[in-house]
């Protein structure tokens, strides 16, 4: 096996995380490490910006400016959502060998895997010598391979914060409260809010969760809703942006949105829609059922899940640090092309492991919740999943409650 | 002057914020100290459940859960919109009464102290002894009286962390991006997005901020941000949730939401109707003059303003304290009534004093961000707003970004 020496350039692709600049303050520190690396140029907006040599050199900047970078959220070398065609990618291999680059990373989610997988058989069959590299990132955390993906602990700790808040503020205010979560086509972020539970109080919430994987009707849903409103005279939702209608098989937010990007998925973040749509439909349910003038309310947590400043799993950090590490060398001392996965090793203490593994197993076809993790009536999640997330959530603050037990003069 | 000496009842109203609890642990503690105070009662839920006797013994709190319950976000007792009427305050003094209450602290905002100004007034008149106290509490920052009002700085301080992460966020993948902040009436904590904009960097946003003291047309509003977009390729505009049409003189918000509550407050928060609504008219502007497809998004911040677990200024946890303990100082050593008002002395360090002011001054009416705050054109603060709240906000987190220049081969 020979040992290719050559220039490194690096990609970040897709939503951004708390942590994606950890992978890639991970490459660029590991990189320098290795003497048949030369120059370290960062493409800005991923392979679009690639496209247009706009390369930056990422050999400049000073070990303290990319430790601040690691702890800064988004994707500091700019993001694209561009799935490249054919024609595209003979492009950027001229572009590639022009700036001497020979080592390839991109940093992003499924979609970004498929491109590099797109990358790197292309430059196979040109018997082009470039080692093509995916580091995994995603907050869906439905990478294939993955015991879990880097930026995923992190956007579920966010959740978790905010749904505590909104389980206290919804017991100070009682109602009904939906709150969408991100997550197009898995559950795994959703599922997340489970976390935010008090474990010292059964009454706390969330008390319902709906996931992509388990499709249910608006008649089951409200029905599930007023049950618990009924009973607690409260009622905290977790609702995944991909939730799909059981009776057309079709998300419900497929007929509300129009728009897609190039990977030919649709916009579900950014807008209010889903949720103002459940609630309007929840609230007519209710009406007809007797339930006159519920109070009921509906966010939809946006962005700051992804890249909420200042914010993150430490355990995550870490992670995302290694994989860039690991990725390096891989592709240097091994001289393979492939993926980064991690490997859980023990919970309790909680340890990791960083594996190889191919393009094509992480490309393109995503992860969803297992089964075991979804409870029978599909309207929460299980024990199982609970204990499989709580060891990558760093901290979740201690919550503190009167004892209302009421005074009889 | 005569000391009273009685039982102390506490309640909460209005929203919740994430120092709340400070307020109410602030008035315990200072309670325990004063001999003249026998029994220290909880309301739960306001006025409202302190109507059907629901009473709980404050008394009996360890200090230490009083300490994690004073760093846990949204009203421990429960919280109302319940403005009584004048048979409700009858009804009120005799249950008082039957439970030996001779302190009434009420922790809110405007609305409360107006409730509490109104059973005060006929306690008065009744010439029942109850020392009546409204704490100052709200994220809205629109107390008169006060500087700064405690649960602002701590939403403020949410404001900004989510407002640097989606600059980020819309750096990384350009676009327009309107997010929603909370503010009824007075844009205090939407100005507050202004401290995200990072002073190393002249481009990064907010770029636009939208005040209910200053209204807009949709026109100038598109106008505004088309501009931004040619110039920069994206645009991140701060929106209050109440936001005035200058063709109507009425909050847009207005047209698009119906429920009320019983103080006559419109609905704003729970839904992304306004940020939905805005959107859409923006982008109809846009296609109409030649901006085909702007990528355009809103998010509503939502309830994670005021009850995000786990999130505080630590100089507002201090002042929500203070003025809890003040109440009490005031109420028993002073024998009056009234409300406590933060006064500034200093920014650097910074310094605070609490004062009295009679309840009166605080109730019903709010103040508007002034006019020196608001810049010329109506669409951004002034410096002078920066350096009113900075003082106020103990930690913002730095932000590590790459030098840009592209490579020249």
């Amino acid at each position: 096996m020979s040992i290719v020496k050559g220039n490194v350039v690096i990609g970040q692709s897709g939503g951004p995380t708390m942590v994606i600049n950890q992978s890639l303050v991970g490459i660029i520190e590991e990189a320098k490490k290795h003497p048949e690396i030369g120059k370290i140029y960062g493409g800005l907006n991923g392979i679009a910006g690639m496209l247009e040599e706009r390369f930056i050199d990422l050999g400049k900047e000073s070990e303290a400016n990319l430790e601040r970078i690691a702890l800064t959220p988004a994707a500091a070398l700019g993001s694209c959502r561009f799935k490249p065609k054919e024609e595209d990618c003979f492009r950027l291999f001229e572009i590639l060998k022009k700036y001497g680059v020979r080592y390839y990373f991109y940093i992003g989610g499924n979609d970004s895997a498929e491109s590099a997988d797109i990358l790197n058989k292309i430059a196979m069959r040109e018997k082009y010598e470039l080692r093509v590299f995916h580091v995994p990132k995603t907050i869906d955390n439905d990478l294939r391979e993955n015991d879990h993906t880097p930026g995923y602990a992190s956007a579920s700790k966010y959740v978790i914060h905010s749904f505590m808040g909104n389980d206290l503020d919804s017991t100070a205010i009682p109602g009904v409260k939906l709150d969408i979560v991100m997550g197009r086509n898995a559950g795994w972020l959703t599922a997340s809010a489970a976390l935010a539970k008090d474990p010292n109080d059964k009454d706390s919430g969330p008390h319902l969760i709906y996931l992509p994987e388990a499709p249910v009707t608006i008649e089951q849903m409200s029905k599930d809703i007023l049950s618990v409103h009924a009973n607690l005279g409260r009622c905290l939702i977790a609702v995944s942006e991909g939730v799909v209608d059981k009776n057309t098989g079709k998300s419900f937010a497929d007929s509300l949105i129009d728009e897609v990007d190039s990977h030919g998925n649709k916009q579900l973040s950014g807008t209010g829609a889903l949720g103002d749509y459940l609630v309007a439909q929840i609230k007519e349910y209710a009406e007809q059922n007797g339930v006159k003038k519920l109070r009921i309310r509906s966010d939809t947590l946006g962005y700051a899940q992804r890249s909420f400043a200042g914010f993150r799993s430490n355990i995550d950090a870490h992670e995302a640090r290694m994989v860039g590490n690991m990725a390096v060398r891989y592709a240097v001392k091994d001289d393979i092309d492939g993926s980064v996965a991690i490997k859980r090793i023990s919970d309790s203490p909680y340890k990791s492991d960083f594996v190889h593994v191919e393009l094509s197993k992480v490309a393109k076809i995503t992860r969803d919740l297992p089964h075991e993790f979804i409870n029978d009536k599909s309207n929460y999640v299980t024990d199982a999943f609970v204990e499989y997330l709580r060891p990558l959530i760093d901290e979740i603050p201690t919550i503190g409650k009167l004892n209302k037990d009421i005074i009889k003069l």
